[in-house]
């Protein structure tokens, strides 16, 4: 089986359309009027320089935003692995941060350089650059697969290589700029010859322009004070729910809303505030995929194959043995995100050639179903000569970007066999030859769908490396390799986007590229300091059951297991419920697009609903309660929801990310809660009250 | 010792002239320009006979509602004793129901009689009158004082009489008409000749004038979705925080908010609605009061007193003894109810009969400090000819209501001693010649102050009757007396403030006394009838810590006890506190008074400070988030807070209140909650773990 899936990241950036296309929606109605004269209204403003575009100021905001931001991906990572677009705060806050910074100057006359929508550009690059180290790192999929706890719970003998702070930093710096050299060299062919249009780029760009017109200054002020209330709720919120959360199943986090037994099957309303912000972010259909998945796997599946017990499987495993019910939970989901990601890669890859073929031959893509269309319109408008010009201005030179990449790939061949000594040098070879092709794929794609396919050709890494490898490490083997493609892959599209974004606000190319080799430096030492934070401070990071399940982890590390093993570990039945799912999930993919964009829009994820088959719907419900908190409001004002919908929820994301920088110092300090909300079953509280009393 | 005080009547009557003002504020506004043309906006409406304002529907209309209201009052009654004004929410829920009917009646065709505001005022006064009963048959107070239960906390020997159906509405139906027939004679001198104000009454006329002028409907109806959707919330709140109340000290209810300690000395935010709203309702300085009472007596008396453990009072009582920490709460708190009771009586008594004295000899009253000022002017208005023409014009005859009083005087003289053989037929006697004074007293003051002070003349028949009848079951008579000097009293007043509503609606005089006889005899079948299902749903109905402590029937009682007993079975160091607190709640008062209106609204009341003494602050802390609530939105957005905050407030109450009817009927069947949420420290949690564990 060497099927290609992609997971996690249809969920990061596959998300990406749709808010964006409502942000840019929302911008467009600003902008409509003027359609064709956005750089007339900021004519009277100077463009800086590229070097006065990266003020130290900017770097401050960005580190600070970034660590802000590391944590709540790391905190997505390790719970249940849906990481919306951050994109949107990044801008608002990078904005907030550094016009409250300059006004202040301009009080006090101390204002040598005004606050500029190209430094907001830096920032926002610089902080997407650092907080995406937190998910290409892969501390919630490959990288914590590789640890011993997820071994043991895998039950595959493959080995394990327990995270360190010391090697992962070295692993990251030695991977992760790969991607930034690969693609710079096409930048022009992309952004100004194919005119690719990069949604989210595209998006954020248009945000800040309007954060840096009079107007969109007001709005944006009022979102920020929008979003710092929300954040102050939420960080009190977690704050509060804090306290009463003395042991295992205590506290809101375990509130059966619904009743003891739906408790047990994971249907209850947990009380985050992260996962209602993110239900309010992501689509409806996701988050009714999502529950639809629930339902059907907790509410349904997971109920029957239980009463099999005993036929199917042992009756005495832990609930965590991969041989008994956790099997079917993890495997099932494997197979259904592998058949959507198939179809998926196959779709994209498709796509990609034909409109490449196209493109090449001088002639505009065909028009094709749910494809963005490209611009392609010959005559430069007002704007678009503006943008060519400054973007054409400061280059960047080829040889620079090729000495770059084969010194880097060379460094990197020589350390990384010695970190994982499974890990042949050829291997990283071969990874690196094909690289930058696969990193063109991607960043092409993500141009023309908004979806970076990274974790896709990360598993396509596991698959080959790892049998390749085959029994003599090549599990590990194929969790390392999986690594290094997905940090190529996921920053050369990032970096696109980033270029589509500049170009869009007049940054320097040069600009944009040094803020993501700072913002990537950042990246690879605060996100293992984040992840290092979690892992000491949390000790049952990983388990099933625990507050930081890391279900990817379990994932990732169960492909590679299959990759090298064969299916022969399964459960009775198990194998023949993974075609049915992959055959499923490849089905419902093309009922959705031969359904067209009307209706199928209707029609719900394979992937996302995949997810809950391993969590249960729990996250589920609180994404849904979000996405009713946004359908009503919307009734009630669509204006006001649209423009005030996406602060509300990155306030509450924000904050309760925020919180856990606190909560795990607490719990590294050795400091308990010190209350336990319980919930007992009648009969089983008279049990305990007669124990009390006695 | 005979004090008299006055407690709940305060509480009740005495929040009516703020909230009314604001809603007579509110209602000015809309008024103001045509000061002196209402009845011209009405000219075009033609009064109907007083025979057609009593229509059926206002009838079936008015029994729906005095069902809701009565469990409200109950709830309250057995909760704090706390109990707001809900004239407004009757008048409204009344114009929505009867509105609802006639328009559905009108597209049909089918509409004979439209709806009409005297009509309204009939719905009105008939709600205020049978909830009125919930509150004036002691069913908190004097009549549950009687039972075993109490009589065993209270641990005098007095005797008991145990709550049963057939008795009660007996005792209600033969004491609650004689207040109406005492006062109709005096109708026109109380409201045409002395042109008392009573606030309320006004206030009321306002609202239903408001409502039945087309800007007016417009508003109300906005006002009622808003007191239907926080009605629909209440009452699901109520009902999913069920769920989770398995057994005692379990659910929301008792969620230690600000950690286990702040709980076990009652400082705790209880999630109940009922509160929150009564806490909207409530001026600030009520709950301030409430709030400073609470923090006074258990954040600082109670835990200093417990550490004399004893030395003051034996150790080894069990806590609702009132030889222990229990007397102590009970009698400062009364020592502070009467302390306050005693100076308000003499105030209000002097100034009734200053007034009088003025009015008699023809001129007005002097201006008196805090004093409603009197309409003075003689000439009398298109308005005031309007509505003193319709007054007069449907006369009670004098002699009807002699006769009437002396029927039924006789044959309550004849009944309550076969329902209490402790109060013999003299003692009767003696309170109905005397009640007709004390009732045109209280029905004169309400309408000066609006502070109707039936309870204070109820303890001054405690205490009389209680001395006079000795130790010879001096306690229930004492209680039983207490009752019927109360129903007089309370229902004199009442029907005083509806002439002066009937008066301003130009409704007839006639049916305002006809809805108040139907109305009081609803309420004398209703009420016990919802106390019965509340006495026999919640076991432990009365016990200081159940859901239902009913604090003032505690109180009354131990009152009682004081009246025939004296202070010897007080605890140590108890009677000197009792005289410190009596002394500063006159004190308080008087600094209240000399400081004038600006700064003396500053101080607080010493009754509401008492109230928390024996109950906890608890609630007074839901009532304090309520005015947090209602100040942060007065600050956001003023008009809007002031036009409905009354009915966000109104619909929590009635929401909590009506779900404690199917709460009651799943007690009564034996349907207990499933879940019990717990709060546990985290040693105490390990224990539970352990045990549950093995």
């Amino acid at each position: 089986m060497d099927g290609n899936g992609r997971d996690e990241d249809r969920v990061e950036n596959g998300f990406n359309p749709e808010e964006e296309e409502k942000y840019g929606k929302n911008n467009n109605k600003e902008v409509k009027g003027r359609e064709m004269s956005v750089e007339q209204i900021f004519e009277g403003q100077e463009v800086p320089s590229w070097r006065k575009q990266l003020t130290m100021r900017a770097f401050v905001v960005s580190f600070v935003l970034s660590i802000l931001f590391s944590f709540i991906v790391m905190k997505l990572n390790l719970t249940t692995g849906i990481i919306p677009s951050l994109n949107v705060s990044a801008g608002l806050l990078g904005f907030f941060f550094v016009k409250t910074w300059t006004k202040m100057l301009e009080k006090s006359g101390l204002l040598k350089q005004p606050f500029t929508r190209q430094e907001n550009t830096v920032i926002q690059t610089c902080v997407v650059a650092s907080s995406g180290i937190a998910f290409s790192g892969g501390f919630g999929s490959y990288l914590f697969g590789m640890s011993e706890r997820i071994a043991n719970q895998s039950g595959d003998n493959g080995g394990f290589k327990n995270p360190s702070l010391g090697w992962i930093i070295g692993f990251l710096f030695v991977v992760s700029f790969l991607g930034l050299f690969s693609v710079v060299p096409l930048r022009k062919i992309m952004v100004i010859d194919f005119k690719l249009t990069y949604p989210s780029g595209t998006a954020t760009a248009h945000l800040i322009n309007s954060f840096h017109t009079p107007q969109g200054a007001k709005l944006a002020k009022k979102q920020v004070k929008t979003l710092g209330k929300f954040f102050s709720f939420s960080f009190l919120w977690g704050f509060f729910q804090w306290f009463f959360t003395a042991a295992d199943n205590c506290g809101f986090v375990n509130f059966p809303t619904f009743g003891l037994k739906a408790y047990k099957n994971k249907f209850y309303f947990d009380f985050s505030a992260t996962y209602v912000g993110v239900g309010m972010i992501c689509p409806y259909i996701i988050n009714i995929s999502l529950l639809l998945g629930g339902i059907l796997s907790w509410g349904l599946m997971w109920p029957i194959i239980e009463t099999r017990k005993g036929d199917w499987f042992p009756a005495n495993l832990p609930s965590t043995n991969m041989h008994g019910l956790q099997g079917y939970k993890v495997f099932i989901a494997i197979a259904m995100i592998l058949g959507d990601g198939l179809y998926n890669f196959l779709k994209v890859l498709s796509r990609t050639l034909t409109a490449l073929f196209y493109q090449v031959r001088g002639r505009s893509a065909l028009p094709i179903a749910n494809q963005p269309s490209l611009d392609t319109s010959n005559k430069l408008s007002y704007d678009d000569q503006c943008r060519t010009q400054l973007f054409l201005k400061d280059q960047i030179p080829t040889w620079f970007s090729i000495a770059g990449y084969v010194t880097i790939a060379v460094v990197s061949t020589i350390v990384l066999p010695h970190l994982f000594h499974e890990l042949k040098w050829y291997y990283i070879l071969v990874i690196y030859v094909s690289a930058p092709t696969l990193a063109f794929c991607n960043a092409y794609g993500c141009g023309l769908t908004d979806w970076s396919l990274a974790s896709t050709y990360g598993k396509l890494a596991i698959f080959t490396i790892g049998a390749w490898a085959g029994s003599h490490g090549g599990v590990l083997a194929g969790l390392a390799a999986c690594g290094v493609m997905m940090n190529i892959v996921s920053t050369a599209s990032d970096l696109m986007q980033d270029f589509k974004t500049g170009y869009l606000t007049l940054a320097s190319p040069r600009s944009m590229f040094i803020s993501q080799v700072i913002g990537t430096a950042m990246g690879c030492i605060v996100s293992p300091c984040v992840f290092w934070l979690f892992y000491k401070a949390f000790d049952d990071l990983g388990l099933p059951d625990s507050q930081y399940p890391a279900p990817f982890a379990t994932v990732y590390r169960n492909m590679s297991a299959l990759g090298v093993k064969g299916f022969s570990a399964l459960p009775k039945n198990c194998l023949l419920l993974c075609y049915v799912f992959f055959g499923a999930a490849i089905s419902i993919n093309l009922i959705k697009d031969m359904l067209g964009k009307k209706w199928g829009s209707f029609v719900p994820f394979p992937m996302a609903m995949a997810i809950p088959f391993y969590l249960g719907p729990y996250f589920a419900i609180d994404m849904c309660v979000g996405s009713l908190i946004l359908f009503v409001w919307e009734k009630l004002n669509k204006a006001k929801a649209d423009a005030f919908a996406p602060a509300v929820a990155s306030g509450l994301i924000c904050g309760d990310g925020i919180w856990t920088l606190p909560s795990s110092i607490l719990a590294l300090a050795g400091v308990k809660p010190p209350i336990c909300m319980k919930f007992l079953s009648r009969a089983t509280n008279g049990r305990v009250d007669t124990f009390l009393g006695s």
